[in-house]
């Protein structure tokens, strides 16, 4: 096999997780800007996130938010997943828009709300044996606002606590994924603020439970690359939560932002073993001003591409500059890869297995932007006759009306 | 008259102006918390912001913001306020929260919406000409999160043509304070993203036009000092926005996050001639899971004993240092005023002035809190009731819902 | 002409500055790592630049330091360079290596201190005249380290002061370049540490004051590119400095940390009109542990390469996607631009001026890294040998020791 | 025990130790302003040292760094250091300043380059065995400046090894503390960057290994509290560096550029049992343009009373108001000791001691600065003098002329 033909044969192997929540509307705290179409209950997700996978390829799983997808029966929402040649992904629990966590979830001061906090997220665990879903992703957005609000080192205990509930529930293939988030909502300490953090509980807890990384997750200057190969080398990466920002959790698409720091990421990921493990590639986004279904299949071309890239290092080559020492050729032959025009050898791919060369185009000419805008129509009277408001989530357009992962 | 006599005389002059949407609910993108008794139309907040003057002596004016705040007569809204002691203050603009937006106001590519937004800002000072309030404050959200998404530079253009058109309808006792911002919500470019392009635009629209300096509108590291100094020597220093933060635009209580910061911001003020002259101080903060008016007391007497030791500088021992290259003896003067306790002086002040000298004790024993709680029973009907829904503010609960000012 | 020959004609005209100290050694505040083979004087020096435009065509000038590269006799080394196919660029002062430079140069306290620093500015415009350089880059390290130090708003009388006098002994085709720095060496407050200051010190000159942008200058997050359309929209930006940086002044290879930011930079260069104008593109790097001169030859090539990538964005499609508000297809029209593999066509522009494709390959086999390794054997007998101490730089492996240029 | 007496008694038992190196001169890469009266030699650099515990009373240890304070007779060394009331505290290693380190040293790609940097540590053991020192002090310059320069996870794989050569050598009472920077010498990636990975590290290598928080060394917006309290609740805090900073790893006073942190610091350092048991307190800055000695009194005062503030905190209130969910009340009862003016009680305890109130004042009066500064005239003859080159250390205007530490 040609070293094209390989690179080739290991993108066709790429799959990106879509999460389900990005398909609906979002915003920041100033404007929610509602676009027409989005989806009204966890089945029309389904189907948006069906037509990214159909022009690209490489999107066969969706992720699901509790509550905001939670439905009557899980086995028809797989149903309808496997008739559009999708699989339900993980389970994203929320424990962050019930007024009893304005002070935290799992590390509140009071043990009640710790309580229900553990109780939704063992939910979530019931949902994972009703999906089939292996990976229970946990974002907290506990933290404080101001100095000497709480005893920040009682909430890790509580946090450890309440952890260790929860992984005693996994069943044996599944896993916890536990995600760090440097600041927001909490605005002076945040309860896992980095991947440090993270990997201290996951280390306790114990094989099951592995560190989410959330690329727009960090401080300033962090070095992205880095944290993805340490937590490779110690076999605790779980996931990523795709996105790019210029400033905090901007949630861009991937790769808009800086495609080189992702084109490096991926290097990490390749070179760690990371691309053939069981390590997750997810997006989470938020598609505040651009169209929600092309911003997402655009996200997933820049995975695709950044990954080509970072399969034609030429490792040989770079090994050989780095043992000898020569900054200069070592980082020459990491960029003769990122400067190559990946695009053809995507395309090419997507030929091969029968799609359209270009995805936005295809998704374009499809006319399902048209057909859903039309469907929607009397939304609010479809939606409410789908089922009682306390099982269904709210109408499409208020779904996810803030942003659901961080 | 002493050197103590002079401090106290000084804090005595001091106002601090609170912004009507402080006292409504607010959130982060993630979840708004609502609090009890928040008020539910401009007069309302006017109730709650009179208690803050009341308990603090130091906070007669009230910033209103349009469309938040319009009502069918203001000089009726002046009249409650005025039975209240209290007085209307600067009129701020809102350019952000309807759907034409989504790409910008007076920087937006369509020439149709820049109409709208300048038309609103036209509509703001003719609410000042009612209100008497002689500041017009812009902020404004626009900006574009993907490179390419729009023309940096000809947004440029069109800005500093709306902004003349504002200029030339202003009064002669009328001022347009131009507000920068480092990011959000827009993720890739601001189009007012600093002092230099505040400072750009107002220098060629003339006197009247002058720079707020929000405290939590900088990147990361940036010496906010300095810019006060620099534009109070260039004369172009309007208003304050204060808050405080410890990641972005955070707007927790002012002096919560670095109170020697806002000490030195002080010393800037005092030491350049702003704390007699007409810089407007004003508060812009979101209280999500603080008390509101307790945070709000508690903000107003944060800049009291900010400036209460930026006032103790021995500026003659400073001088000297400095003039001798005395780092350490330079550095030890502004830190022995810093350093020094002044709560019992801001007391006397207010026990001179026959308030109480812990204002925030005050404020919880005046049982207001309970009052407002227990009157917003039946909010919706009562509120329904004020007025039709056109010119009267929605409910409470829903007012500001989205933080107003960044 | 097609497209591609515009692209081409137009990086044929391409001209990049380097730096004469970027040639000798540099490091950080832990250590010097000597290179062997360093120049040892201005005109060794030159000899080094010379190869860099031998195998690149695209960098003709030298920019000078002062006083690391003072000789007797200037038309001497204007001269040498001719005699290599160079010309003197800009001339840079130095207010930072002298004893009395502790606690800044025209802004220091004392008025002795601030003479000195002037003379040696009025010093520059001197061989600004004896070597027909243009431009005088000015890069002041004043500064203060501790709050209170000094009178941060009498620093910007004499800063204002002391610029006025050397503007006023400035040619009529000469400009003063004045660049800001965010921080270092200064750790509290810099004099000019963002383009704001610099631009509001020009204006008050006049048009032959314009700000300099080094791109290592700024606050975490900065959008540099917004700042470059903005200082050419108001015709005061003068000249870049570039570089790359991860973390704060890093002085890496420009387009080596982040090739997306350099792309957007060139694009709004050459929307702004700044690609054929007076906008003097220089480099100014630290190559602390990589061979310096190639470095230097793959720095040119990145500026190429990004600037050929900007060329190629497709403006009016560009323009028709932003008027449409269609947000993807906006950035698509720019990535598409930036994604494209411009090797070639940069390759094929050096081979039609007759040089190799591969200015890297060439220069390794030149043989010019092995001569001046060997030449420098004995080299402190060789140098002193030279001149008198006073007038000839310091002997090569001493001369810039620290970066000259933040 | 009245309450402020047990804030005394703890106050009386604090030790801070001042590291030998900042008695020396210290600078930026642009430049060393060298000092009137900066030791030549280890036993001076006690001398100095011995007057910052003779006015503080609280800075009985000094720190060594190898080798830069290598000695012939460690005995001699430590004798000296007694008959001063003075002990020898850690030994800091130095690992890059040799020619040998551009690339690394114990991640370096060249197996013997990685044998030298850890026979190098070994050797540092050796001189805690001859001094009686616990603690071996590690920070590694190591990193890389490019992408591609180096294999990331590779430089793990051999830091990991050759930490465990070193734990390997420690005796039963000796610890190994890992410190990890931010970034800088290295501009890329660094090998220990953050908490995280020098804790993953010192948990595999065992209970004798801790981490060492510079509170210089992180990302801007970093919660460093936070991480305090969470290696105390690992176990896993040895030591501190104190310094401040503004933007990067700026060296200034400790307390100088954000006291409010500092006393956040100190509050977890209390809560988390830190005070009372083995983690050292230890200063690390660089005194560019300040006077020394005093500078470093200063410093310990500055630890004092952050000390003092946080030994004040009403800890059942706090508790109270956090169980509570009274965000405010809890906010200020920390804030409540924060604004508190401690340097009475500080004075106090010093003269319990039978020290002077002020240190500074005191040391000014003591005549020590005109006295070294006037022994230092004809300083390199006898430093000369006093041993061999190989053993002894450079003049003191050479040493540390690079900052030692980051």
């Amino acid at each position: 096999m040609t070293e094209l033909a390989a690179v080739k044969a290991a993108l066709r192997t790429q799959a990106v997780e879509t999460p389900s929540w990005a398909y609906g509307n979002s915003g920041t705290r100033f404007k929610v800007f509602a676009q027409p179409g989005v989806p009204r209950d966890p089945f029309e997700k389904l189907d948006d996130a069906a037509k990214v996978h159909e022009f690209t390829g490489a999107a066969p799983t969706v992720a699901l938010h509790i509550p905001w997808d939670r439905v009557d029966d899980y086995a028809a929402l797989a149903k309808h997943a496997e008739e559009r040649g999708l699989k339900l992904g993980a389970i994203n629990s929320n424990t962050f828009q019930d007024d009893d966590y304005k002070l935290g979830s799992i590390c509140h001061p009071d043990a009640a709300v710790r309580r229900k906090a553990v109780g939704h997220l063992l939910e979530c665990v019931d949902i994972m044996d009703a999906t089939g879903s292996k990976d229970l992703k946990l974002w907290f957005a506990d933290g404080t606002n101001y100095p000497g609000q709480d005893d920040i080192r009682a909430r890790q205990d509580r946090l450890a606590e309440g952890l260790a509930q929860v992984y005693e529930r996994l069943g044996d293939d599944q896993r916890m994924l536990l995600e760090y988030k440097f600041f927001e909502p909490a605005f002076y300490a945040t309860d896992v603020p980095d991947w440090g953090t993270a990997y201290a509980h996951c280390l306790k807890l114990g094989p099951k439970a592995q560190v989410v990384v959330d690329t727009g997750h960090h401080a300033p200057g962090t070095n992205i690359e880095f944290i993805v190969a340490t937590l490779l080398r110690e076999g605790k990466l779980g996931a990523f939560d795709f996105n790019s920002r210029f400033y905090a959790d901007d949630d861009l698409m991937v790769g808009a932002a800086d495609p080189f720091q992702l084109f490096r990421i991926m290097y990490e990921v390749i070179r760690g073993g990371g691309f053939t493990s069981d390590v997750a590639f997810m997006l989470d986004q938020c598609h505040n001003i651009e169209a929600k279904i092309p911003a997402i299949i655009r996200s997933v071309m820049n995975v695709q591409e950044a990954t080509a890239k970072a399969l034609l290092v030429d490792r040989d080559a770079l090994g050989a500059a780095q043992r000898a020492g020569d900054v200069l050729a070592a980082n020459a032959v990491l960029m003769d890869a990122y400067n190559t025009d990946v695009r053809p050898v995507v395309a090419e791919v997507r030929e091969e297995l029968g799609l359209d060369a270009d995805p936005i185009a295809a998704y374009h000419r499809s006319g399902w932007a048209q057909k859903i805008a039309a469907e929607q129509v009397g939304a609010s009277e479809r939606q409410c006759a789908g089922g009682s408001e306390g099982l269904r989530p709210p109408p499409r357009l208020r779904i996810a009306a803030h942003s659901p992962w961080a």
